[in-house]
């Protein structure tokens, strides 16, 4: 049995390189844009400058037939489960990125920090209401 | 275009009932088990008792076309996008549940709270590492 994921949008981004991008949004990841499909302009609805989101991306790049990972791919860090780390290679790799809203224009959304890759598929976003509520 | 989305596991709760269910684990929703399918079991490597997770759902009960609510299903409350809101219905329905681990037993995962009705299926696990950042 299998789910059927259809993004809602796309990340329109300067990072573009997966090497160069930083892990975290917190270690220097640039502002971005997401770039909404109009079907689904409705959901945008409420959100405004300032509002904390956590963004869901589908992380199309990453490897899903991994289990186990040296945490931040760093060999001197033990082998962990991927399921207690951050790795974007995991079964079904889906990249949670906490963000501020800087703007809505329409179906654009500006956001800071995010350390997603240009292009990459948008599956959902959520309000971030409180520490660790998600 | 779309991706696949494979359940890694399911929730095995005493919630059966969407009615009766708590909108939020902090809510008053009960513990439960995840049971892990045993081809993931190496990802679970490194999670004890103590550590913080949050499990992605797939919120199999979910309307997909949804794209405004009233917030906490209150018709008091105006009318909002979905992506403003923690609504279950919404173009993807995954959910983010921020838990505590109980125990680990093979593949089996007692976490707490968690307001997943019974045979939810889960898609990820990750570690709830600091405030806000997923």
């Amino acid at each position: 049995m299998s789910f059927d994921l259809t993004p809602i949008g796309r990340v329109e981004s300067s990072l573009t390189d997966a090497g160069a991008a930083p892990r975290q949004g917190d270690e220097g990841a640039p502002d971005a844009w997401l770039v909404l499909q109009p079907d689904v302009l409705d959901g945008l609805d409420g959100i405004r400058p300032g509002a904390r989101l956590i963004v869901l991306t589908w992380l199309d790049r990453a490897s899903r037939d991994v289990l186990r990972v040296h945490p931040r791919d760093d060999v001197s860090n033990p082998m962990r489960g991927v399921f207690s780390t951050r790795s974007a290679d995991r079964p079904n790799p889906i990249g949670l990125h906490p963000v501020e809203v800087l703007a809505v224009e329409g179906n654009r959304v500006h956001v800071r920090p995010l350390e997603a890759l240009d292009g990459t598929p948008v599956v959902d976003l959520k309000p971030d209401l409180a520490v660790g509520q998600g």
